[in-house]
């Protein structure tokens, strides 16, 4: 079944008429066409066996024709009554709607006034349990894609550390940094690029700024680049000049609680126990405290999707999921260190797509 | 009065219980404090005259306390049940909630099943008017700012044209411009800067690319700056050697009809006989066809913001108001031009924020 056949037989099992998907994401993801329609209207209605429709501002028609959708579209005008255009297109299609599948995260409320209006204040049913299923599940022409985006985090990894000079600050070195991607044509990050140097780098708030790279200084690089619509994400802490035993010490125990977890991988484990693996390490070590945070998250489309990887989440660990393995410590005054990987799940166990390497650079 | 004492008043006026306000642009400019809570509860809670409520994830409630918001904070853990930590909070302060303000275009659908589950279903009323008429009358000390960040702009621009070459990419040009600026430390750009150059620069989706620089070339910029989290928006087209008889008049009319409309700006005029000030300008050289959108939009906060400069909206421009005039002719194949300013409205005209020469640079 492909995607669009997969939601069909979704609603059929749950007895729902129609979805009305409007997160730009999740109809990327569904359809192949990429679009921010801002204000406007954007929609995937998939019905149980009717044609589907995807609903368009009028000005993205022609791109969304052009797209890898081959179904049904409806372009509609910033002058057009765009409730009375939906229902018609819907009614031609299904000529009765009581339930609609919704992203009840995402969906705001004028639109669940406009399908009050428009359907006669249908049920709505959750939808977004669904679709990040799929999502989760890469195939291999996505893990392609997000190879490639791996492939050039770690490139920009090497940039940064060639970047790296004495008194240079960490905003330097980040436009640096991001100067040379983007002369290479890779035009789009995945988030903010964060470099961040010595104490900068161990507070939970530290955003890059001026301050300076010092002799001795840990530099913390969290970054990653979009690639076709999918993000890669990577933090690597590399040593500027010779650092003490207790900066080492941190290292060694972030690496020894990332590779634990990474070798952990395979279909069955559950999130919480991936987390707990990473978690049991630092905490051994004595710097339980540091680690504030989950050990990972889902990467895709979004740079944080599904699965979320904490203490707490019961998700089994299934093949085709890709998410990031980033323990870290942070000693507020002494140092933060973190070492991020993206990993896809294999039938067996792991295969790591950022291969940048791990052991501690002294540069 | 301030501005929660506004809101106040008008839910007195209203007769509305209370607000429930989440969108991150409206309560930073409502509180003052600066958050992005990703997918966790961030809301501002006001009523008419109990104590005023901030509801922020709990890992940003050290920060919200050091904002300037000095009225109450309700810090939310992940782990605890969120509605009915409001809903205590709510009724400590007010007995009966039968009516909410709500952004309509922003709630979404779990919000407002939460509210409802709360608060026994009450009536919900739109309350962006109020606050976009609230924050289209920028204060001076807004303006201040929003003049900073124009100035910068301007600067950009400049560098911008100290960087073209012949041979050189948009994106080459884009890279090193910005490179520049966050060198100096200005660290976040409005929106994604665009650099176009030829007839990439005419298509309506034209994006910096590797397209080269070449002799006879009308080079488009547009490009923002944020300055304390208010935005600039600037565009310049600047002519890359000897451009010819018919670029020229493009470029004269763009420049005659903004000129125009920027000298038609006063408390009083519509948005609507502004666009059509410029527009007409437009239509009676003959290029009608090619000014695809509206004149402007209002600038601070957001990059859009309240009011739109649109054919269609009876809007009354008032002091205090900063919006963007731009202009723009793009006859595919040929050239597209585009000059924008950032406009301050006083109380007899209006100051042009963006002072970078208009007059068409051969370089």
């Amino acid at each position: 079944m492909n995607k669009i056949q997969e939601i069909s037989h979704w609603l059929k099992v749950k007895n729902v008429d129609m979805t009305f998907i409007t997160s730009k994401e999740n109809i990327l993801y569904l359809t192949g066409f990429d679009c921010d329609p801002h204000e406007r209207m954007l929609a995937l209605v998939v019905f149980q066996s009717e044609t589907p429709l995807l609903i368009v501002p009028k000005l993205d028609e022609s791109d969304a024709q052009q797209s890898a959708w081959n179904h049904d579209i409806l372009g509609i005008d910033d002058t057009d009554d765009t409730w009375k255009m939906i229902q018609t297109a819907v009614y031609q299609r299904r000529q009765r709607i009581a339930s609609i599948a919704i992203e009840t995260e995402h969906l705001i409320y004028d639109r669940v006034t406009g399908l009050n209006g428009a359907f006669a204040n249908p049920s709505f049913v959750r939808v977004e349990e669904k679709i990040q299923a799929l999502r989760a599940a890469k195939s291999q022409q996505e893990l392609v894609i997000i190879r490639e985006a791996a492939r050039i985090a770690d490139y920009a990894i090497e940039i940064g550390a060639q970047e790296l000079a004495e008194g240079k600050t960490e905003m330097e070195v980040l436009a640096a940094l991001e100067y040379q991607l983007k002369k290479e044509g890779i035009t789009k990050m995945s988030f903010e690029t964060m470099v961040l140097t010595g104490t900068n780098a161990a507070s939970p708030h530290g955003v890059p700024g001026n301050t300076k790279i010092q002799k001795g200084d840990l530099v913390l690089f969290d970054l990653g680049v979009v690639v076709d619509g999918y993000c890669s994400d990577i933090s690597r802490t590399l040593a500027f000049g010779a650092v003490n035993e207790k900066q080492k010490d941190i290292y060694q125990t972030v690496l020894n609680a990332q590779v634990a977890a990474c070798e952990a991988v395979k279909p069955g484990i559950t999130c919480a126990a991936l987390d707990k693996i990473a978690r049991d390490v630092i905490v051994d070590a004595g710097y339980g405290q540091y680690f504030t945070h989950r050990l990972g998250h889902g990467i895709g489309i979004s740079i944080h999707e599904f699965p979320y990887l904490t203490s707490i989440s019961d998700t089994i660990i299934t093949p085709g999921m890709t998410f990031t393995i980033e323990p870290g410590i942070y000693v507020p005054g002494i140092a933060g260190v973190r070492i991020e990987d993206d990993i896809f799940v294999t039938e067996t166990g792991a295969e790591i797509l950022t291969k940048h390497t791990k052991e501690l650079i002294i540069l």
